[in-house]
């Protein structure tokens, strides 16, 4: 590979009228690295680099770009460049751009589009964001099962430089339904007069078009496939989810779950987090911020009314924060054991009777070791707190265990529990996780802490 | 794709001595589906049918299989059965099946393994599990430049079978280094008679073997590769890693991520949740549990140190849960942030400054929301307290609504740093984020709270 040319160099190129060197760069080296030595420019300046390339090559470079990326270069552009962009785009890369513009600017392109190109983009455009049909492309092989290895050959060869993926051909029946596939490993080792039929492997897996994209990644992963063909609701092939598609849709999937665990709303397809707005960052975030300080309060209410207790017996809130913050951790670990479970499939929510009883069995091993420290660094360690007639550190201690024990074993149970109901009723498991679950496990520890005191010392 | 058989099934057949069925299934089915048949049943009982299927049939399920099921019926097998079954397998799935196996057995099926296996077995064994030569495989093409496409053809038509993967053939020099690389479908497109050396590309991206898998992942994905050759130090070529493996990893790096993001230790490479035992789990998780509450326990004793100020402005402590909940969150979501652009490559330590700089922006702005919502809250909706002479509600909401912003600007913009810092010291980002996060900005947040109080309330 090349050594990474850098933005700045290119500036300078531009600023001296000399782009030899650069145009070389970008002739030569692969397109993802030629993307992102001009994400690092401003869109104009990237635009006086790509008007000097072939209209292939800068389709190939402009489809590595980021989302907002392509939407700054295209807003540069005048109809007739932004028309003919377009033309040499693959399918899938074509609608993801016109799906990004502004209304007006998609109706400056669409008339110069062929009629079956426009009925590609519209039928495409259809799927929503998140389903296996948004990520496949429609370029691939369909060969009948009549023919011969040979005669195969010969129709890959011609089509080849037009399909995104040649690895594999799939064969149809005169319903379209994938019937079996070759692979050209396949093809290349067959004798030359095999028929298809003779040679195919008719276990074709698929993927709907409107089933999420999650189901097509875990198929390819689990049957190593190159691509995974697409069919609509009739059975009938409508595209392939190649191999590379696929990573990328994981990686994005990967940066959404984390982000939902974490409290972050939208859908933040490929927008890099340098090319992010303040203002968006900041409107991702504020939402499940402003409902959860709103549960936070609930909590502050709760002990409003343990006013009482906590005026006698001020050392209760001091093992407040501990508390609080063990319930949080030992129900995020679950919740994050179930949730990536059930994302693997190894889980699913009919398993929750065992999952739970599991995470019980954990829970009460977690609850009485870190019930036992309580105790002792209570007994062993306060000083300087005076204390209400008739009670001694021992029994503060044995309470504040107790009521520990009984915090990481709800919290953890919950946190096992809520992404499991949420699976049951068709939401995202991670949803629940994290943040929300940290809320509603220092309300349930409050609750339970506070009677456990009084139950047990009387306060 | 036939109907999944399940276990219960299998079960049933095994009783009635009855297998021609099952048999009939794994021998049509995909591995991946048969092993999903097997995992549901004990070690023993998936031996009876495995027993009674081709080896080569066996090596494919079993390679599907996970680790903790193929450890199970490895126990169960005698040398000389291991053995054979270690032959069939291919050479990444042997040395991970040998790594996984007391040192006794391994004494049983090495010698009985060819020179050159037991070689390749202990230079893939060297390793370290997470380097990108840990999930590499050694059997890909490499052909030397001089040869005419006609005649790589013949050599990969011989080799084919015994490859992993075929797609990509790569050209090597006499030091063994891949200076090119022709992909399958080039070869067909081709004349028969050019040379590869005319044909391939010499852009072809590469892997250190002592890399982390990240790193391989990253190229597989960006260069939209089927696989990626992996180098030696000398630069010379010990393997590919393919598409479909990367894929597999990259799940196991997802898992890994969310669950280290979450305090839970550990590798865990690929036990299922319900295979892993209550105790396994008990000890991924309670090494942190422990270190957070002793964390938790320092906070305590920050509260402690602030008794009079509590004592004597009690509804100080019912905002305690919203601030430090608050708090938590937002520094959850600016370490999510960064650990993912980190992880995709959209910044850099470098960049440390444009991101702190960008968090702190973001935190000003949900600060400033936050703390209003607050303010109203308490002037608004408290009664039922009483105050020290001379203290309004609107002393009260201000110096709240003042800490919790400040709480706020503090934990995202440490959200943000502390992952940087630790990308910055070749630590992984991920570890320093959400639980052990939350427990810092526990106590920074306590500390502010008091301290605004203290100063603002003169209390």
């Amino acid at each position: 590979m090349l050594d990474q040319l850098i933005a700045p160099d290119i500036k300078a190129a531009i600023k001296e009228g000399d782009l030899a060197d650069i145009l070389e760069y970008f002739r030569e080296s692969h397109p993802a690295d030629a993307a992102d030595a001009l994400s690092g420019l401003e869109p104009q300046e990237a635009l006086e680099v790509l008007r000097k390339l072939e209209q292939q090559e800068v389709a190939d470079i402009f489809c590595e770009l980021s989302s907002s990326f392509q939407s700054g270069i295209a807003e540069q552009l005048d109809p007739v460049e932004l028309t003919e962009l377009v033309s040499f785009l693959s399918p899938d890369d074509r609608v993801d751009l016109l799906k990004s513009l502004p209304e007006e600017r998609m109706d400056e392109v669409m008339p110069s589009l062929d009629k079956s190109d426009q009925e590609e983009v519209n039928r495409l455009a259809g799927y929503p964001e998140g389903t296996a049909g948004s990520i496949m492309t429609t370029e691939y092989i369909a060969l009948p099962a009549g023919l011969s290895v040979a005669q195969a050959m010969v129709r890959i060869r011609k089509e080849a430089p037009d399909k995104e993926s040649v690895y594999n051909s799939y064969i149809i029946d005169r319903e379209h339904r994938p019937v079996g596939v070759v692979n050209l490993r396949d093809l290349i080792l067959a004798e030359p007069e095999s028929l298809l039929r003779d040679i195919m492997d008719d276990q074709v897996a698929t993927v709907g078009a409107d089933e999420d994209r999650e189901e097509s990644i875990y198929k390819l992963t689990k049957y190593a496939l190159v691509d995974l063909p697409v069919v609509n609701a009739a059975g009938a092939m409508v595209g392939i989810i190649t191999h590379d598609d696929a990573m990328v849709a994981l990686e994005h999937e990967r940066t959404e779950d984390m982000e939902r665990f974490m409290a972050i709303s939208g859908t933040h397809e490929d927008a890099a987090y340098l090319d992010t707005s303040v203002w968006a960052h900041f409107s991702h975030r504020v939402v499940w911020l402003v409902v959860l300080a709103g549960f936070g309060l609930v909590s502050g209410a709760i002990l409003q009314g343990f006013e009482s207790t906590l005026t006698s017996l001020m050392i209760l809130a001091f093992y407040m924060p501990m508390l609080a913050g063990t319930g949080g951790n030992t129900g995020s670990q679950s919740a994050t054991m179930v949730v990536r479970a059930l994302a693997l499939k190894e889980i699913s929510p009919r398993d929750a009777l065992r999952v739970l009883w599991k995470e019980f069995r954990v829970a009460f091993m977690l609850g009485l070791i870190l019930g036992a420290l309580a105790f002792a660094r209570v007994v062993f360690f306060s000083s300087g707190t005076l204390l209400p007639a008739g009670l001694g550190m021992f029994d503060i201690g044995l309470a504040i265990a107790v009521a520990l024990t009984l915090q990481v074993i709800s919290a953890t149970v919950l946190g096992a529990a809520l992404p499991l109901a949420a699976a049951r009723l068709g939401a995202d498991p991670a949803l629940v996780a994290s943040p929300a679950l940290a809320t509603v496990v220092d309300i349930t520890g409050l609750l339970l802490y506070f009677t456990t005191a009084r139950i047990m010392l009387g306060v």
